[in-house]
């Protein structure tokens, strides 16, 4: 397989800063000290013509001053500048311009769409290829680079091409949390040259990207599109968020990155022709991946449920059924194991597993779960972790939450959990109850078990992963 | 007006525990001792055969040998001895009887269900009420009624009628995690005697109750149900939520409470026709008792957002939109006052404000807030309020957070806010930013300003919101 250009372009042997600076408040500042924070390995090249020191190295006033090669360049002059520079780093020979430069485009004027053509036509003559403008661009934790200081440092296996910036940066934060981290992500706003297909053709390709998450605003190309996408979610799980999907977003679309959103419906139609998933919100993109990266493939709906008490179990059902899910009733098979085993609720008790009925102490979430676990009718199960909060629980530790559940006797049967998250005021901060959940989550993505804040999210997830693996297996 | 018979029956001037218990394991010494440590002021009796001082109070063994009039009592017996116990509470005068005692008709089992049907004659014979049996009772804050040790000790003006006990206490606790106290909750079981209507009718004319929420399994009669929540939405905001609304839910609900669910699209309807609001969650259900509790009246659905930078922005008037509220074009009398201000991106900015391109230091989300604040295409506002989360941010206080949005002239137009939720782990516990951002959550609700953890959420309740107080208004 001949690799795809991206592979080598994004790994640039030394980069160059176009607007570097001292000043600790500039962009110029923030994307050079990402590189030296984050550990770059290649050679940094401050560009600025008032310095001849920034951050330490020596500062040149042109790009094409520098007296090694540069491979990338990321530009932080004011749009004014573009042309120039771009101009001279295809004299200098630079193979890729990240133009973090705004204002073209996006701002809904003639004359900076016009600017914005005559950059692109620059950087086709001189050969160089253009990431932007008007974005952060390229995230690569393993490669050291990275566009703020906020990004996590560890490096995973999902890769995120993000048409915002701000997107990216949440994404990878949030992901974090969660346990997801990034091969490598990257935020191409107005997709002047390099493009969605572009990225998601790489990414596809990419042995260290296992799961795929897109942000999109606008799309350049329908039909290449498509088939990029069929092509990317038949070799591995790919997400798509659309943003800009009614009137006031299309609105806001055109004026983020200058992307003419088209139909939320035609996005839609062509998403599920290729086999991807589609999330409906920020979070939703970050739940489909910790599902896709954690959980083994959910090949069915039927779900089994247990840790919840009384009135969360009912709505548990109700949640995972309007999901698209199907709680499968307690099967008879179960029944009369639990009658074998001398429970007096065998009769009584349900899917979802209502807790408040239990009647010993032998009666656990864990129990139920391994039962459900080893029934041919159940294809996935979710595990309700609710918060420790009577005083008698206040010595609770996570290991005895987490107990509970029998996480280790459940095969391979994927599973979930529920983890409530508390909106917290100062007051509560230090509620021991939420340090024991804290500990729970961190446990959980130990174990690679995806978490979740709520049913519905949980549900929702499962559901849209038994869609992609269903139409996988049927060769879509 | 005559006072509802239950505001007296539910201020028992005493309370005998029947099954009180010195075992701190036993529901029997939780009831009690709950009663103890939120400082309940009428007089408690323990009753229990076979001890004759319990948590350092005199026991009696049955009710009747009480030398004192007891007025409500609380049983934790088993359900066996529950007719018996009916029985002697009828001899001794007593008003109220509250079954926590369960495994009645809830289990399927027709002896069960024979024995519901004895103690609730015996009760009719006896004069005696009954809450139950199969629930947590009473939670009154004020009167020092409490049900767990868990609940809050804090009173407040929201009402909760909840089908379920686990839910009653899961409400009161995420409640006061977003400035959400109790006037009173109850939680009522299988419903034998005193049902939701009861409850409804009682809370409509409390004057300790603003807000009235319900989460219920079924109906006991459709007719008495709609015109006793038409007169409480008339006085006051109803949300109600429906465990039990699909097949597997049903199910769930006939083995938690022996509800007979009935359809969901006739409660819906029946819901509507009322004026009342719907939650689909019991999230979404405390999103719009903090909403109706704190926000002044949502009157439109033209909602102005400010705060968030590119594609949170975009998403933003996406799930606005999808929502049901209508995201404004910025109007030209804004634009105008921009360019006044001289702002070089008066004709680019739209609404949601995207942050992302703002033009200076003096270009603040409160700014825009207050130039929408002071137009009449604006019904509402929400403030996306995200974690600092660069190095060179690590100082921030919740203050200078607060501080951008101007809070204090947006005048009497409603302000929402969405502050993520961090879904932390361990090692995030301890992060700098969640601090702060727990801080900021505290002092809005002191600032009565009702926050969300995600736009959707908000948007979400403000259109519910709208809905609610547009029928108020037209006498719906």
């Amino acid at each position: 397989m001949i690799q795809h250009p991206l592979h080598k372009l994004l790994q640039p042997a030394s980069i160059a800063v176009a607007g570097a600076s001292d000043n600790p408040h500039s962009s110029g500042f923030q994307f050079t000290n990402a590189l030296i924070e984050y550990g770059y390995k290649g050679r940094i090249f401050p560009i600025n013509p008032k310095s001849d020191r920034i951050l330490n190295m020596p500062a040149y006033a042109r790009v094409s001053d520098v007296p090694e090669p540069v491979d990338y360049v990321i530009s932080c002059v004011p749009a004014a500048a573009a042309l120039d520079l771009v101009k001279d780093c295809a004299a200098k020979g630079v193979k890729v311009v990240h133009l973090f430069t705004a204002r073209f485009s996006e701002t809904g004027r003639k004359e900076a769409a016009d600017l914005e053509r005559r950059v692109l036509e620059a950087a086709r003559q001189g050969g160089v290829r253009i990431i932007g403008p008007n974005c952060m661009g390229l995230y690569a934790p393993r490669l050291g680079i990275a566009f703020s200081d906020a990004l996590p440092k560890n490096f995973g296996n999902v890769g995120l091409i993000s048409q915002s910036g701000q997107m990216a940066e949440e994404i990878t934060r949030y992901g974090a949390l969660r346990g997801v981290f990034f091969s490598r992500a990257i935020s191409y706003g107005n997709a002047l040259d390099l493009n969605e297909c572009d990225f998601l053709e790489y990414l596809t390709e990419d042995k260290e990207t296992e799961v795929i998450l897109m942000y999109m605003e606008g799309i350049r190309s329908g039909q290449r599109f498509l088939s990029a996408l069929k092509a990317a979610a038949a070799a591995k799980p790919v997400v798509v968020l659309k943003g800009g999907r009614g009137s006031s977003g299309r609105r806001a679309a055109s004026s983020h990155t200058a992307s003419m959103a088209g139909s939320h419906k035609m996005l839609s139609t062509l998403v599920a022709q290729a086999g991807a998933a589609m999330a409906g919100s920020a979070e939703e993109l970050i739940d489909l991946a910790v599902i896709f990266l954690m959980a083994p493939p959910i090949t069915g709906y039927g779900v089994g449920v247990a840790g919840g008490g009384g009135g969360a179990s009912v709505l548990a059902a109700d949640e995972c059924e309007e999901s698209g899910l199907e709680v499968v009733p307690l099967p008879d098979e179960i029944r009369a194991e639990l009658k074998a085993r001398g429970s007096a609720i065998w009769d009584w008790v349900g899917n979802p597993v209502d807790m408040s009925i239990r009647d010993s102490e032998a009666f656990t979430p864990g129990m139920m779960l391994e039962l459900m676990a080893e029934n041919k009718n159940f294809d996935l199960l979710i595990a309700i972790m609710s918060d420790p909060h009577h005083e008698r629980q206040r010595d609770t530790t996570a290991n005895q939450v987490l107990e509970h559940f029998n996480l280790d006797k459940l095969g391979q049967k994927p599973l979930l959990a529920v983890v409530a998250n508390r909106p917290m005021g100062g007051a509560e901060y230090d509620h021991w109850a939420w340090k024991v959940m804290c500990e729970v989550r961190t446990k959980l993505i130990e174990a690679k078990i995806p978490f979740f804040p709520s049913m519905t999210r949980a549900a929702s997830a499962a559901k849209k992963a038994a869609d992609y693996y269903g139409k996988r297996g049927r060769g879509a």
